[in-house]
């Protein structure tokens, strides 16, 4: 007997192709080279110290038993206080939901509206676990390219010009990865004002909130409470590993939201929770703002500096740790060139081809998410590869 | 505009009727009333000290990024180790994926393998989140009938007449929640033998391995190489709230498995994963064997004291941490005999209706999670309350 077939959904979702660079830049590490990685998508700065205190302190308490579906009520309402101090806008906590990462709230947000069939309109390039998340669940994504004109961002027009009576949510992220582009906020204004008329969800990915270089941090919750939001402590705070995120959703998914989220995860981890609480607290929120300071000036640095190289950057990044930049004058397969780069010289980028989109082929991104000197090592390093 | 609607799957999957009896339990204690809690799924032991330690070494260390999809390769290898130790199989690190719990592990399995209107048979009664799984990935759960003449689990030729075209998996839990049975291993063996004539996978959960009191504790792994194995830190190992598990399956199914891992968790846990480490240690594997004795006094303690009270107990748990009991010599309504109890007596206990099956209407499931006294005290209550 042959082993049973896989399912269906494993023929539209992709690993990760900067994976395989991974690995090899892992292998050449291991003999000695020193590689600078620009390909990882979390920041090189460690986890705060009062949440890593915390952190400790939550494990000597013993807070290692599974809580509340959703959370802990403490954290819900320091989530929930965060908006009403820094966004100025009011959320119950009993809307705000703790997820494990972004991740699990994106798992919960699709699961909990999509049925097999249901369309969801999202810009090419993004985030590929977007795509992904929507198939997990049978649903349909409507990739709609979007280019430097538009921000890489979707627009109001673009989205009505995909609509079906199978649209069912429209999602967006800003900043976004990979092009690090904010959405405008009377576009998305637009778009938001769309979907209510229309019966859909909107879901903006937020993930990257705090991280924005020019002009102010927002969350479309100030102008849409009916936004589905989904964020994290991944990046803004620096716990990627702890696994710890949340969302914000309308009030009538919530009953849906728990019943998921209790099958689905049973809790988020409870150490990381107590830890979290930490994020709030005046000292961390300086010390991420010094870091946020410190990568604006890698993104002005980069930004320059690839552009002397003869790179393009069509959409300026304004927000994440990203540059998504043309390489079309150096190469016309981006992902051979990453790779090559990465033999010659040690310095590892993830290929376009991950995120989608016009240009794809000829794109790469750039994580600024190593230390300046390292930064200017690479486009040493980088100046040499494309002279040779 | 009305609200759009929420996804078709939602009506299959319930949300646990316990919760509602265990956010009475909480109200009632924070109102000062002292509650002997029976309904719970997590042993009352803290994590060991030396994971805990690990766990604090992790942080400060500064473990706290994103680790590969599938877990870092030292756990992967130590809990390969585990089962040539323990159980004296062979098993590739390669085929070990470590997971946010068992529960990231059955997301994992059940999305690889089901396509929409695929069929997977497991028993009824059963840990509900086996059943809602299936139904999040749009398969169809095909509930079997089992009652103590087959001790609560599937049987071979029970799986044969429950047998279509469109069977890709046969789910088994042993020891298993909510009864604490096991399969007999010639019965499972049949079983095995069946889905690979037939091409089908064998799923066993075998997450209270190691919480065995009657005969050996066995992995289906020793008859059944090609078995695809759940398993977590969160029982034996006492670490829930850490959200740790893990799955050994086919190597044929790796490259899906890291494939959705990837998009579905970016990785799981840090901090708990080198926490874990420190799991396979002689001086943890000691205590957790010692904790294990005194499950089984509980057990004994319990399942003489609740027949004591009239209770009927039609299969005897030999493994976890549950009694399964009969309650219709006091009542046609277990539900309601819960939330009375509670009321009355303030013990709460979790009714058969969340698990389903054959007289779950009659059913409660009594976890053996506190202290001997408190189990004492908890039979002088629930006497109190019959006897009234
Ligand atoms: C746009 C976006 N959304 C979501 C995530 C998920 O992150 P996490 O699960 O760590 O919160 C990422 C991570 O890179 C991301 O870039
Ligand atoms: C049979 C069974 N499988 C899986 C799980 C999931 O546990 P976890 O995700 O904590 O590993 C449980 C938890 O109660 C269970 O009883």
């Amino acid at each position: 007997m042959p082993t049973p077939p896989l399912a269906n959904r494993l023929h539209h979702i992709e690993p990760f192709r900067v994976m395989a660079l991974l690995a090899r830049a892992k292998a050449l590490e291991a003999a000695g080279r020193d590689v600078i990685h620009m390909e990882i998508g979390e920041p090189d700065f460690p986890t705060p110290p009062a949440i890593v205190e915390a952190g400790i302190r939550a494990l000597q308490a013993g807070h290692t038993s599974y809580t509340p579906a959703l959370g802990i009520p403490l954290l819900r309402q320091a989530i929930a206080d965060f908006y009403a101090d820094h966004y100025g806008v009011a959320i119950p906590a009993a809307q705000v939901a703790v997820t494990p990462g972004a991740s699990g709230a994106l798992q919960l947000a699709l699961s909990a509206l999509l049925s097999p069939g249901d369309e969801v309109i999202l810009s090419n390039p993004t985030y590929p676990c977007n795509r992904h998340f929507i198939q997990m669940f049978e649903g349909v994504p409507i990739m709609v390219d979007v280019g430097p004109a538009e921000n890489y961002q979707l627009t109001a027009a673009k989205v009505a010009a995909h609509w079906s009576a199978r649209t069912k949510a429209v999602m967006v992220a800003s900043p976004a990865n990979p092009t690090g582009t904010l959405i405008a906020p009377d576009e998305l204004d637009r778009i938001g004002q769309l979907c209510q008329e229309r019966g859909a969800v909107l879901i903006v990915d937020e993930i990257y909130q705090g991280l924005v270089y020019d002009g102010p941090d927002r969350s479309v919750l100030s102008s849409h409470a009916g936004a589905l939001v989904i964020n994290s402590f991944s990046k803004y705070f620096q716990m990627t590993g702890w696994r710890l995120g949340w969302m914000v959703a309308p009030e009538y998914m919530m009953p849906a939201i728990e019943k998921l989220a209790m099958n689905a995860f049973l809790s988020p981890s409870a150490p990381s929770q107590y830890a979290a609480l930490a994020a709030f607290e005046p000292d961390t929120l300086r010390l991420v703002e010094s870091r946020r300071q410190a990568l604006r000036a890698r993104r002005d640095y980069l930004t320059h500096a690839l552009l002397a190289l003869g790179f393009d950057i069509p959409a300026p990044p304004q927000g994440a740790f990203y540059v998504y930049a043309d390489a079309r004058r150096h190469t016309r397969h981006a992902e051979q060139f990453a790779a090559d780069l990465l033999e010659a010289h040690y310095v590892a980028v993830t290929p376009g081809i991950d995120f989608g989109g016009p240009g794809a082929d000829q794109a790469l991104r750039f994580a600024y998410t190593t230390s300046l000197p390292r930064l200017q090592e690479a486009i040493q390093r980088i100046k040499t590869f494309i002279d040779s």
